[in-house]
């Protein structure tokens, strides 16, 4: 193997529900995939091993040779430099060392981040923020955090962590209880799960995700309200750092993505009425919406560092 | 003239008030220096040549030839580059081209840049925030701005400004009316202005500043309850940057910052209330006070870019 750029890459996105692995070549064309449940606990990081093992195995080994790099990002803290896996509360982990099981397993150097770094750093180099220096993405999921780039460089929150745009309390006086131990932040009125829980809440009905809420908002007005309501949390959110740092592309990326155009119009409009003395930034939708972890997963494994 | 680091350096802080100048050595011994009330609109900029003129021409001739380097702070919107001074609402200038003219008549190199973002990052690489790599600094005086420093690297906010700290709308709803046509801003109710109109409002007293406010607050439970209210202002507004940055130190610096320690130990106490997932960073005050501007454009004048 001659020391050039990564030919195929071993790509690993650890949630807190399922794991998802894929081998790409330098075009993103996917040559095998997998999809495991999550193990609770430290049990996770065997069957992280045995789902990578598995799909090098699926390949032909004249392509199995050609693989030089994986990356496998992780939620919660991650220690990237010592190799630990720092906290996770979905997943339930606290510091386990990591050392080179990967590497050793796999035989190709392993790096390791934080999923919604890494995810939030794709859509900025490669998705929809390509091209922007000062650009604001929010991974939208079942939770909700970002990064932030100021003048072309990815601004880190805490080591291993993204920014907890989440967790800004944003309704500290007649918000909803955070499982932080705060109340009112952005994530209890804006993340995908406040958006279902909402909509349950002012109607009664079950619905299976926020997504059920996003398809009936354009004739439902109940619908509506969660959403405004949702928007108007993102919204506060984001005047502390777009008073700071002046973005001018806000990303909304993560499994919210999906609903479409009527997030990132109500965001702009809330935002237009907001500002006076800063530029208003564009809003634009991810452009990898719930494979953004793994599709910056196979990026970072390729590039070997979040530039 | 050898082309080591400069020698002496004159100083310019140009403000809605007055401009203030000083020649300094690389010590920051005071050589020479001068006050004038700042003229209104662009007439400013004859006043400012000649206050440098002047100072020049005080000093001795053994010591006027080592002046080698100049630099000029301007409020409002600067174009450091183009060499123009773009917008201040408060002395009234539009879109003036500088040029060279200082350079022509003090026969230095004259850096331009803008006030606060100088006064900010001397403060920060001089002053309170020195050895710290993760820092916002917010200038308090009669509006309030700030910088962010993260990673041991300033952030700009737009060309030529600092980061609007004191227009981050944080009390949409019930708060008062601001110059810059929003409601609630974070500067309507903690700069130094806010803080004296408001002891007023609650008292009938007419007071000459905000400092009567801070010396009245250990036994007048109004001037308490207005400081209170301040420091809940400039927490909330600080609360976005806190969570998409992890800033470690807030240094409280301008004017305000001779209130001492009720404002910093109250702020602190305040974050300490509101932050559960990311650290409370500790608050101290700035070190040099209402002279920061004009220590800042020394210290620029020195080093050559806000590095």
């Amino acid at each position: 193997m001659t020391a050039g750029p990564p030919d195929l890459v071993l790509a690993v996105d650890v949630g807190g529900t399922t794991t998802k692995a894929e081998i790409t070549d330098a075009a993103g064309t996917v040559l095998t995939t997998g999809t495991i449940p999550t193990p609770h606990g430290p049990a996770a990081f065997d069957a992280i091993e045995d789902l990578g093992d598995r799909l090098l195995t699926e390949l032909p080994a004249a392509q199995r040779i050609r693989v030089d790099r994986a990356a496998v990002v992780l939620p919660g803290i991650v220690d990237p430099v010592g190799a630990r896996a720092v906290f996770s509360s979905n997943i339930g982990w606290r510091d386990v060392p990591l050392g080179d099981r990967f590497t050793a397993r796999w035989r190709v150097p392993v790096l390791l981040e934080h999923d919604v770094t890494v995810a939030g750093w794709a859509e900025w180099r490669h998705g929809a923020g390509r091209g922007h220096d000062n650009v604001c993405v929010l991974i939208l999921g079942t939770g909700l955090a970002g990064i932030l780039a100021v003048a072309g460089r990815l601004i880190r929150s805490g080591p291993g962590e993204a920014g907890e745009y989440g967790h800004i309390p944003i309704r500290p006086h007649d918000g909803l209880p955070c499982p932080c131990g705060n109340v009112g932040c952005v994530e209890t009125v804006a993340a995908g799960g406040a958006i279902a829980r909402a909509y349950t809440a002012r109607t009664g009905h079950d619905i299976p995700s926020a997504a059920t809420v996003f398809e009936r908002a354009p004739h439902d007005p109940i619908a509506r309200a969660v959403i405004d309501d949702a928007v108007d949390a993102l919204a506060t959110g984001l005047l502390g750092i777009l008073h700071a740092t002046r973005v001018d592309l806000i990303v909304l990326g993560g499994g919210l993505s999906g609903a479409g155009d009527i997030l990132t119009t109500a965001l702009h409009t809330d935002l237009s009425r907001r500002l006076r003395v800063v530029p208003v930034p564009a809003v634009t939708l991810g452009a990898f919406g719930i494979r953004a972890g793994l599709i910056g997963a196979a990026h970072y494994a390729r590039a070997g560092a979040l530039e």
